[in-house]
Formats: structure tokens, C-alpha cells, sequence
């Protein structure tokens, strides 16, 4: 297996990035990766790594950076030097390389990964799917997460379909449990585009639709996938990290605001790190883009190399378990009227 | 002032509906109320209470009760003898009624405020405006949080307004800071609403707008309202409250997990039961309706008797700054071409 690993843009690198690329080296010696940014930069990461084998690794120098405030069509345009833009260049033009693992700004990456990269056959639009952790120890994915703000019931169905592909065959959930993201669980409940798209899913063969779910159930372990329209699936998982962050911001705030509350969480020091670690959600790796021909994992702006291993690692499963071949197959056996899009 | 108190319908109706409304006839001598629902059951609920003066209440017999499974245009029609019905009616009919509080089903609630109440003038839709505690200390209006799921650019700006005159003249934050709920801070993110909104806001008269909020900031005290349509509104608030319990759950159920954690806890009790308190968003009162003739206020449906107090005080609130008479006056105010409802 070889990818590409964007390694600028994101708040650690290139350091992550390369040194969550060299763990992952180290890990699966059939891997290869193609480090793509400031040549001396990754250089010298990989020295202070250790690592020495270079048959296993190439360079791509890439001298320019996107970042957040590029609109994503003038980075595709104006940023042709750039780590992202270079990366999935190559990745376009080289049959041996599967995918790309980038912790950059989204919009770009999402914009030329569909424009350049190109759709699996039938999916009208790419969506992520990040993984959450579950209250019970399980895990959720939610898609969209933020590739398409606006959606046409179509794209909700395929988000449903291609998501329950990838937490079958990608995480071995089977049979997973496939909810809309509602203001209500009652059927009627909604807006339009809700209200059509429980109707298509409810007749749709080959998918365990359970209805809809109230954002207030995200972590409550009885969902596997929660389908919405990339606004505000984007809105739900950042209000989950939000507040999970504030809160405990909040607790640790507050502990220290009293010599009696320091002394028992000294007690409790390792219930609070362990609850740091279940909340961390970048030890799923990242956000992956359903639907494209190729692998493309958007790791968390914040991840640290372990993260950017994760990543890799779940592109690894991802071509493991021909996730691609599988969503293609089961995006072209959506009945006919479902699969055309609508005006 | 004079309010109907819908007691049925809640998860402690009728008991919390009628506590809460006593207490509030204790504390303002000024205030009446009209206890809504089954008379039998409501004088028991008085009787326990132990207050007496019979001069200040009023009860209005009313058998049914509307749930959540009702819809809406169905529970209007066919539950014309519910409290909430019969409530209603009354608040239309009697000049010196100023508003009701109710903690049952919302979509009813809404539904039958807006067609037998009526709106100000100049207000296309109300929309719901609940309060949540910042991390600062400080607080946060939602506006609006799930009244409207379908929204034109024109209810977010009169969101805006009618959200930002409520925090000002109801809970005396000057010059509030309104935010676009939206999925980056950038001006030109988001969906076609998302960015016609955002101009629109930026080019209103009177009006403290200070651009895009993400979700994960919510709670962080920078703003004072955040504009958003209601269904993304009501993902917001629901997954912030969802993910606060199911936090506050694990924490417990760790602490149980371990002899040294329960005996940590034991010196932080004080610390966590502050905390409940802080993340009790009841204490605020309930979602107020903005944009009706008459005051509505909706409280949670597990309000207790405080809760619902505090529902009655709010409504006291409202009136006291003269919040509609102020709303009608910068609705109208909303240059020409801004509150003309498009096709």
C-alpha cells in the first residue's frame, strides 16, 4: 500500500505528520508513503524520527502552504505548489498510489479531491464520515459532517448507504443501525427534505433504518450512523466536541478553585486521564471521505502524530476490506427513481 | 398581570405546574393566574401547596391532554377541550390576560400560538429563543431553536432582531453580540442561507452583529444570541444538553467504578452539585416565543415547580420592559427590501 501524507496545514506540522507517518512505517512494513511539503522540513523531521530506511519513503517538495483562509476554489487555481494540491496531483496521476492523508484545511481538500480525484460511479457527492466515541464504548459515525451544506434527498439516501458500508466492512459492525438526524423521532417530524428522505429510506432494501434520532441520542450507543445534510451534521459534532471540551475545561477550572477539591482529585487522576483519553476521538483517526475513487482521510487540524497514524491506519482498512468496490456496488443497486438526481 | 398556566402535558404535570405557579403567586402580589386542566386534580395540587387565597387564581376545567405523539393541526382541531387548547382560547379572548406558560408538547404549542394569537406586526414567523449558561458565567440566547424548520433569509434577520431586543430589554445585556450560526467563522461559508443572512446582517441598521459562530463555541461567552433556522437550532441545543448529561452520567458511573474515585469524590461533592446547578439550564426559565401578540413561554418538559416559577417570572419580565411593543417597532424598522417575504 502507498499514500501520499500532505504534511502542512495542520496545527502540528509538518511534525505530526511526518512523525505519525514513521509510526505507521515502523508498523506495516508493507506500506510506503510519499511525504508531500517543504522538503528540508520533512527532512528533518524524519532525522529527528530515527528512521532510516529511505526505500520506504519519497519526498515530494511542495513549497506552498493552504490554510483556512483560502477559499477553496482559489487554492485549487493559485496554490498549485502547494503540499495538498502537489499530493492529490500525484495521487490523480499514479495508479499505485490509493489515497491521501492530509490534516489541511477541509474545504480545499474536499473541493479538489471531487474535482480532481474524481466520484466511485453513481455517488453524486462525496460526504464525510468522522466516528464518534459512544457513552456505552461503542462508536457512531455521523455523515455528512460538513462536505455538502446543501442536500438534495438523494444525497442523504447515498450518505446512508455509503456509510453503512463503511462501518460494516471498515469497523465489522454488522448490520449497522442507521438513524436521521431529526428534531423529533416521531416519522412526520422534520423539515421537507427530512420528511422525504425518511420515506425513501423507511422503502430501501438492504439498509437496517431504524428512524430518526434526536441529536441529544448521538452518544447514546443504540445508533451505529447518523445520516444529515453536511450543515448541520457539521453543527452536531462540533457542538459535541465543544461542550465536551468547555466541560471539562469547566471541571478542571473548578478543582482548582479549592484546596479540597485538588486533594480529591488527586484520588481521581487517572479517572479524569482515562476520561480524556475516551473523549479524544482522533484515536479513530479521521474523517473520511465516502464516494471518491481513491482514499482520502481528513485527520482533526490538532492531531499529533499518533492521530496521523490512526489515519493511515484506517486508509489501510479501508483498502483492506475493498470498501471502494463494495459502496460502488451497492450505490448502483439503489432502485432506479432513487438514484436520479432531482432538479 | 394575569397568566394562564397550561398544568397539563409536562413530565410533572400537574403537580410542578401548579407548585410553581403558587410560588410565583407568592412572591408578586401583583400577579393572577388561570390554572389550565383538570380541576379535580388541580385543587389537590392547591390544597397541598397549603395556599389559600382563592381570590387569585382562577381554574378553567379542561379534561384533555395534549402529548407529543398529537399532531399539531390535529391536536388544534380535535383537542379543543385540552388545557392547551382551552388555554389559549381564553388568552385570545380575555384583554386582561397577558401570556401562558406551558410545558407540554412544543409543535402544538407553537402551532396553535401562531394561528389563534397572531403575530406582531411585521413578524413573518416566531421563532423560539431558549436560554443557556456560557462557561463565563454569562449567558446565551438560541434563536431560533426549533419553531421554524423551513426558513427564508428574511426569519433570520428578524431572528436577529427580535432576539437581540430580548436580551436587551429582558435580561439588560447592552448592545447584545449576534452571531450566524454557521460551519466556519469565514464570511462566505455555509449554505445559500447561510450567506445571504450573513450580508444581510452585516448591512442591518441597529444591530450588534459580529459575524459566523461555530458550534463549539457556544458556550464560550462570546456572543449573546446566535441566529440560526430551527432545525439546525434545535440540533444545537439538544446535542449541547444531550452531551453535558451523558458527560455528567459517565463521570458519576466512573466514580462508581472505584473505591479510590468514590472516596475523591466524597471532598468534590460540593463541586458537582455546583455544577448540576450551572449546567441546569431551567434556572433561566423557559423558550419564550418571540413574535406573538401575547407572551408564551415554553418550559422544558421535565420542569420542576422552580422551573416553572421561573417560566412565570420570565413572562413577568417580558411585559415589565414592554418586549413586544419594542419588537414591533424594529421589525418595522428593517429597511424595505429586507422584510418583504421572498417567493
Amino acid at each position: 500500500m502507498k499514500l501520499v501524507i500532505d504534511c502542512m496545514g495542520g496545527d502540528n506540522s509538518p511534525g505530526a505528520n511526518v512523525a505519525g507517518g514513521v509510526l505507521a512505517l515502523e508498523k506495516y512494513p508493507d506500506l510506503t508513503l510519499v511525504f508531500s511539503g517543504d522538503e528540508a522540513a520533512i527532512k528533518a523531521e524524519i532525522e529527528k524520527t530515527g528512521f532510516t530506511d529511505s526505500s520506504r519513503y519519497e519526498i515530494l517538495h511542495a513549497p506552498e502552504v493552504i490554510t483556512g483562509e483560502d477559499k477553496p476554489t482559489d487554492a485549487i487555481r493559485l496554490k498549485r505548489e502547494s503540499s495538498m494540491m502537489k499530493g492529490i496531483k500525484l495521487l490523480r496521476e499514479s495508479e499505485d498510489i490509493d489515497g491521501i492523508v492530509s490534516t489541511g484545511a477541509t474545504g480545499s481538500l474536499v473541493a479538489a479531491s471531487t474535482l480532481r480525484i474524481g466520484r466511485l460511479e453513481g455517488v453524486f457527492r462525496p460526504a464525510f464520515c468522522p466516528i464518534l466515541p459512544a457513552m456505552n464504548g461503542g462508536i457512531v459515525g455521523v455523515c455528512d459532517s460538513g462536505a455538502n451544506v446543501d442536500c438534495l434527498p438523494l444525497q442523504l439516501v447515498q450518505f446512508a448507504v455509503m456509510a453503512s458500508a463503511y462501518m460494516e466492512h471498515t469497523f465489522g459492525i454488522e448490520n449497522p443501525r442507521i438513524a436521521l438526524l431529526n428534531i423529533g423521532t416521531e416519522s412526520e417530524k422534520g423539515d421537507e427534505l427530512r420528511k422525504e428522505v425518511y420515506k425513501r429510506l423507511s422503502a430501501l432494501p438492504g439498509i437496517n433504518f431504524v428512524g430518526n434520532m434526536e441529536s441529544r441520542d448521538l452518544l447514546s450507543g443504540k445508533y451505529d450512523v447518523v445520516v444529515c445534510d453536511g450543515f448541520s451534521g457539521n453543527v452536531l459534532i462540533k457542538t459535541t466536541e465543544g461542550t465536551a471540551l468547555q466541560l471539562m475545561k469547566k471541571i478542571k477550572k473548578d478543582i482548582y478553585s479549592r484546596t479540597v477539591y485538588k486533594l480529591g482529585a488527586l484520588f481521581m487522576k487517572k479517572m479524569f486521564s482515562d476520561m480524556k483519553e475516551f473523549m479524544n476521538y482522533q484515536r479513530y483517526g479521521g474523517s473520511v471521505l465516502l464516494g471518491t475513487e481513491k482514499i482520502i482521510v481528513k485527520g482533526h487540524g490538532a492531531s499529533d502524530k499518533v492521530a496521523v497514524a490512526k489515519c493511515i491506519e484506517q486508509a489501510r482498512s479501508m483498502k483492506g476490506s475493498g470498501l471502494n468496490g463494495i459502496i460502488a456496488e451497492k450505490i448502483a443497486a439503489i432502485p432506479e427513481d432513487e438514484a436520479e438526481p432531482e432538479s
